[in-house]
């Protein structure tokens, strides 16, 4: 661990990474941040940890992508509520001193890709690397889609294709024992996620009943939205990404594309192209038996990684 | 780790220890939680993970003393600012099952008191038990007491005498030993810290200009105190609490009381008695000479245990 003046060192290496906050803003360096909240008075919030051994391996990704990564899973949190990023709160643990300048880095730049302002944290000794990042957000002007009212009848879609992240780190693993180069942007989808942030705002915005990331797999996410909304669903397909497998988009995770619930196709089509966004992909429906998980003619597994090196 | 279905278990052992949302709120469940924020337009936020066997040792405490002080220390960070604790976020790494159940009690029974609401996080696997939690707070109708204001003439005060926690924790391991029972007051300062919320806005009310928690002892906070008012500081005594020495006082920690500048005495000897609070006792004032670090002749270290048991 850093200890005092190293805790310092690397705080100041943190702060020297991020913008500087507006008039009226305390970001790092007090006991707490001091921030502006949206207007409508509501706030979304949302926090998720990555840890080295269970989400990530040194073997295959940086520290700069361990920065990245445990910012982004946050934001396509609030992405899956509709919303919009604000601030973030980080606590580092278990960082050596050489891990900091890349975590920053990494955290700095999903930070300005996604709008996202880094006003405080916490740095510590501990065995392994942890990122524990917590995320608010607004989903104003409109009200958060959750995950609870999708209505018998509703379409479903999935922003993009499935199982790019699954197959990327098959084929890091596969290239770490010698067997040939994994495509860039594979490897990429694994080591650097996007947030569909601009997508839930249009998803929003064409009046979605109800929306989930798939983080854990489609499989065990279409059922979690399934079950809080007590529908049962029919998948006609799934979109396989270009070098994944059915069970990688089914069951890989990882890939944070949103799926969502909409009553009306053309709306979603057309908030869609209104935003200049690739057009979702139509999937199947939501049915009024709760128990049916249904893709094609087979049953539609709960399945899941939950942690994908665990 | 839990897995999956453990996993579900676990965050309904967790629900389950908590409140119900009010109407319009949704908590644990979703992509993020949707909460109310401050009519005043400003939120305080903050992060502290505790980590252990560098926090804590499951010798001394148990599941349901952690997760009291993860909250706590996130609480007594608000108090410092001058306000009241609104939402809190709980990552939890390397729980085993067995945890859960204290862990759960112990945060819901440290909300309750502090009436800080837990509205989501995350449950991981992890190699050692680390509790990263992040919360939300307000200060309105007034405006937050940062550490940078203190000015040359201010006197400083602190909330209770200091070193129970030092005292508390050297207490458990020579009882560990074999060496005698350690006195009930201390092992609960040590155990159950408690965060002073009252105190906090009861120095705001006054007008204090400046405010800092002794998290890492009196020496080290109170350097951050001055060096970021850019002002010195001249101590007259310090309170040493019964049972613990000059030494845990001043640089013991964790005793999360909170020491401030404030111009007008008699202003903040009525503010605290008006809320039916103990007197915080008159320890020092701010001077000019920004160097200046001075506990009667002496010179007052900047010194702290970052971490108890590092």
């Amino acid at each position: 661990m850093p200890g005092a003046d190293g805790e310092i060192a690397a705080i100041e290496t943190i702060r020297r990474a991020l913008p500087t906050p507006p008039a009226g803003e305390v970001w790092i360096g007090d006991d707490a941040a001091v921030v502006a909240v949206p207007q409508d008075g509501r706030l979304l919030l949302a926090a998720d940890a990555i840890v080295e051994g269970v989400h990530f391996d040194f073997e295959l990704v940086d520290a700069a992508d361990v920065g990245w990564k445990a910012l982004v899973v946050n934001v396509s949190d609030i992405a899956a509520m509709g919303g919009q990023p604000l601030q973030a709160l980080v606590t580092v643990v278990g960082a050596s001193s050489s891990m900091i300048d890349g975590l920053a880095r990494g955290l700095a730049e999903a930070g300005a890709a996604y709008g996202c302002a880094i006003v405080g944290g916490d740095l510590s000794a501990g065995p392994c690397l942890v990122v524990s990042v917590a995320i608010t957000g607004s989903s104003a002007p409109r009200d958060p889609v959750l995950r609870a009212n999708a209505r018998p009848g509703d379409r479903l879609f999935v922003t993009g294709p499935l199982g790019r992240s699954a197959a990327g780190l098959r084929g890091l693993r596969s290239q770490g024992s010698g067997q040939g180069a994994v495509p860039d942007d594979l490897a990429a989808a694994y080591r650097r996620p996007v947030a569909r942030l601009a997508e839930g705002r249009a998803a929003s915005a064409s009046g979605a009943s109800a929306m989930i990331d798939v983080s854990d797999g489609l499989g065990i996410d279409l059922d979690r939205l399934a079950t809080a909304s007590g529908v049962g669903v029919v998948l006609d397909a799934v979109p396989v990404a270009q070098g994944a497998t059915a069970e990688d988009a089914l069951g890989g995770g990882e890939d944070y594309e949103l799926v969502f619930a909409a009553s009306d196709v053309d709306a979603v089509m057309g908030s869609f192209a209104a935003a200049g966004l690739r057009p979702p992909i139509l999937i199947g429906a939501c049915v009024e038996n709760p128990t049916t998980r249904r893709l094609g003619d087979e049953q539609l597994a709960a399945a899941g990684w939950e942690h994908r090196l665990g």
